[in-house]
């Protein structure tokens, strides 16, 4: 067999279906997000602005972060060293880890390499540790969750998005001695709306399943003191894992779990993902903690960040820009066309030094290709009506549709 | 059902098994590597020297490699601020995929948040994207191949440990029309032992199969550039993926794997491991970038620790420690006795300061329950001297069996 000749043809095929994607090659500028430098492919560098980062309140340069990142690598040096089981155990880590137990209300925390990692090793880990469990997943549900119920190899059964009433009919005809974990996020990242945490909440009781609930766009964001939308409810010690992430809102990387000792033991115990990898290195662990400590005691960045986003959905609604309904921070503009949403993309970045990311298939459904921005409170008025111009004149120009 | 009552008998199992794993929480000392605090129950803090870091070379304290992130640290930021394809490329990850790319003398490089992610998602994205593949998978492989294999859901034959005989005979009988993977490491960690790489080259290219080389425990310790096993054989070229770190000798963290245009084109295009998680911090990058470039033009740090190795392999056997035939730089020293072993390991903390972890089952086999240690080139005659007395010390009043 030709690998090589068939590596091309899978290329060719991306291409083809004009999903294939180049990335875009930048470096921001600490202490002037959302500033950044564009390397381009003819070796030309060049300023832009980046409307489309998940360090949602830029965190990441927060300097009291920075400072805990410098401490920590003059302290511990530049990686952990080891697994956490052998050598890999920071003083940081075990800090943060009772930080993010702390913030959630819950006995014990777990941290892992990311979100990502997270999110598929704990489902795979709870679906291969329960006998004959049944997973009831949201059918919008991350790719990283999908993965570790496809690992877990579990039964699945997926309900409709936010769908209460459907989620009640799956378990309903389920058996009731089996074991059940009904899984969803709070904030879905491509169309910014909210899941009815307490209904679903209410009908997994009812049935007797746990509940694991993914808050990676909401923790840090929501709540009084951050701990995501849960929190923002009352409803955190209603549910049995969640589920979050240091990579977006608090600025750094990794992702972590909060729930019993008992079950945070026992994944911790049982589950590869977490046991034979490299622990994260004390710096990021550093810097999450100044992250998360910060973001528990100001309110300061995630009134900004709502009202700058509450600002641009109507700065962009005011003029004619088709803006999708989003209960969340996050601002979808619709296109509704791959190669035109590409055009635009391409158009903001290369003419006005604006750069937003184009959402299309499979990410989103075909026909509701769109732009997604993500206003920080580092977005200042002046940038808002600066993208709001660019927008206008490109979507003329692209002749594309406007709000009714 | 009670969830909190399953968890906690699962935990109980564990610890019936004798392989419940108490974290040791430390914190190594930038620029006094291998000495580091250990934060015991009692919140007592106390100095120990760490002997089973895989930070082989002690380049998590290297001045340029600390340097290099305090300086990306005050440019970039903490945080990526997201996925590679959004807003999450930095200058910093191309340029180290490119030196990547160039020390393995491949087109390509791509990085991955850790090694056990590189493995589990190129293996598995492999897997499903060549109809019908089977992978021929060493039966010593690291558990994040084995996830892999298991989440691509193709075909999987296993062959004895380093069996060049066997691999043939399994793929003599297997469909030659079907595509190949035949995969292993170069190092393998707890033996030390190290793949006839040669023979495995030849035997998958008679039947045309892929290579996929696992280097985790030899880039950077091996070769004139530190390219691993591969490099210092003049294999490089032979092999299809040649798989890395940067968390063990680079003294980092994350992982890579290098390999043609092509097929990383494909794993970045197809691989929701790689597409759906936030890059890693530009920071690791930047540190991993200087580290191998570092390693690339210094071998002093290579030669001083096979001096240090061979030396401590030495030292031990002469006082009659069952020291485990290693062709590398890890040290085993068989104990036999998973509670032994434990209590070996925790006398030299508790009473000497020195800490090595435990290898119990399923880590290493029943029966060979072993101390792991891992030299390196700061680890100073002294140290070695202090050691060994220490083990034939707990070895005597624990009456384990010493050398023949």
């Amino acid at each position: 067999m030709d690998y090589e000749s068939f590596f091309a043809d899978a290329i060719a095929r991306v291409k083809a279906e004009g999903r294939y994607r180049v990335f875009t090659e930048i470096a921001r500028h600490k202490g002037n997000f959302p500033s950044a430098t564009l390397y381009t492919d003819d070796g030309q560098q060049k300023d832009i602005r980046v409307w489309c980062s998940n360090d949602y309140l830029g965190m990441g340069q927060n300097p009291k972060v920075i400072a805990a990142m410098h401490k920590a690598l003059d302290e511990c040096g530049a990686g952990s060293g080891g697994t956490r089981n052998i050598s890999g155990t920071n003083h940081y880590h075990v800090l943060l880890e009772r930080e993010l137990a702390d913030l959630h209300g819950k006995e014990a925390a777990l941290l892992f390499t990311s979100g990502y990692v997270s999110n598929s090793t704990t489902l795979s880990t709870l679906a291969r540790l329960l006998p004959d469990s049944i997973i009831y997943s949201d059918e919008l549900n991350h790719a990283s969750m999908i993965q570790g119920m496809r690992q877990g190899r579990g039964a699945k059964k997926i309900f409709r998005h936010n769908d209460v009433a459907h989620l009640r009919e799956l378990l309903e005809t389920s058996d009731p001695a089996k074991p059940k974990i009904v899984a969803f996020e709070s904030v879905y990242s491509m169309d910014g709306d909210i899941a009815p945490i307490a209904d679903f909440c209410d009908v997994a009781e009812e049935f007797e399943a746990m509940t694991y609930l993914d808050e990676v766009h909401a923790v840090g964001l929501y709540g009084r003191h951050g701990g995501g939308i849960a929190e923002r409810e009352g409803l955190m010690d209603r549910l049995t894992v969640i589920e979050g992430t240091l990579g977006k809102a608090y600025g750094v990387m990794g992702g972590y779990i909060a729930a019993s000792k008992n079950l945070i033991d026992a994944i911790r115990s049982y589950a590869p993902g977490f046991i034979f990898t490299t622990s994260s290195c004390p710096i990021l662990a550093a810097g999450a903690l100044e992250s998360v400590r910060h973001l528990k005691n100001s309110n300061v960045e995630r009134e900004c960040h709502q009202r700058q986003a509450a600002k641009l959905k109507k700065i962009l609604a005011d003029k004619g820009l088709p803006v999708m309904p989003s209960e969340s921070h996050i601002v979808p503009v619709l296109v509704g066309d791959p190669v035109l949403c590409k055009q635009v993309t391409d158009t903001l970045l290369n003419e006005y030094g604006i750069y937003v990311q184009p959402i299309n298939y499979p990410t989103v459904p075909k026909g509701t290709e769109r732009l997604r921005l993500t206003p920080s409170p580092l977005h200042t008025d002046e940038m808002m009506v600066e993208l709001t111009e660019a927008l206008v004149e490109v979507f003329k120009r692209l002749k594309i549709k406007r709000a009714a």
